[in-house]
């Protein structure tokens, strides 16, 4: 249950409920997309982006066959154009650096990815929660661990708390998982 | 969700079930305890240790208020003594440092602590899970957390997952969890 993967959907059901609203920003292969369409409920909706159009589709076939199709929006498009829609969402779930199984050289870049992350701050609910999963062996990947981390740095302790969960017996520029969570009103 | 007291409930909610036999390293003011005594059922098992007769009699206390204290055996002694039984356990709760409310002089010792989370190692069943709540800033603190560091370092990678979660927002000697998994015998 602690590999980032698993952690990822675990911290989830305790944040997302039947009728949220929740962002996929990198649907990749489409297992995060599924779990967000079953976590949402009939009355929930899921937004998911990717620029690849082999991503899309194989994700809108893993939804189809669970009868979740219509739960879902996909966008072919880049992650910073969560800041074109404005609805508040309960949950985004980001997964840097390339797709499993797809073309190393496309991965997510800092640039962008900094806007995107800004785009799902500024849309987040009280209660809600923010998903990283950095991956930082990739070519650029390291530059883009540390593009999270100054993200990271400048949320306020007031407002946010931001966990970092990495595994120990991992070998240097492992994988972590950045957790960011938006306290409810009432704190 | 993300604060580690809530962490460590949320993280066990996925690996405790009914009838589990489990341990409360340090019971101190008795909250953890009670949620393990909730998650094991009415045929589960707590074992719930500490030095300390007042935590013991404030842990009783709450469990008494809860009709929870027949699954619960409490043990006024050292986490040291989880060696003395051998029956399997599926998760372990360690909170290191003072107990909350109580004398800041009573802490748990780096030589006892790692005794007893080579005790708790191994008395771990397939797919349990130890966590390490540790708390530098106290005196003795730093020490005791390189001890968890240096411990968690040995373990072997093909049977454990282990993962430390700490707030990116904190300052230096802040808190942190580690999260130990046994691997169930499938993989």
């Amino acid at each position: 249950m602690l590999r980032i993967t698993q952690l990822v959907h675990h911290l989830l059901t305790g944040v997302i409920h039947e009728g949220d609203t929740v962002i996929d920003a990198t649907c990749g292969n489409g297992y995060d997309t599924l779990f967000l369409a079953e976590r949402v409920g009939e009355s929930g909706r899921v937004h998911a982006y990717d620029i690849q159009p082999e991503a899309i589709s194989t994700t809108e076939e893993k939804l189809i066959a669970h009868g979740l199709h219509r739960r879902v929006h996909l966008h072919l498009a880049s992650h910073e154009t969560i800041a074109q829609e404005t609805t508040p969402v309960k949950a985004v779930i980001f997964n840097l650096g390339y797709r499993p199984g797809g073309d190393k050289t496309i991965t997510t870049r800092p640039a962008s990815t900094v806007r995107a992350l800004e785009a799902a701050l500024f849309r987040l609910q009280p209660g809600g929660m923010i998903l990283i999963a950095v991956y930082p062996a990739h070519p650029g990947g390291e530059v883009e661990a540390e593009v999270v981390r100054t993200f990271v740095a400048r949320l306020s302790i007031k407002h946010f708390t931001a966990m970092h969960m990495s595994n120990m017996l991992a070998t240097e520029r492992a994988p972590f998982l950045v957790a960011i969570e938006k306290h409810s009103e009432r704190l």
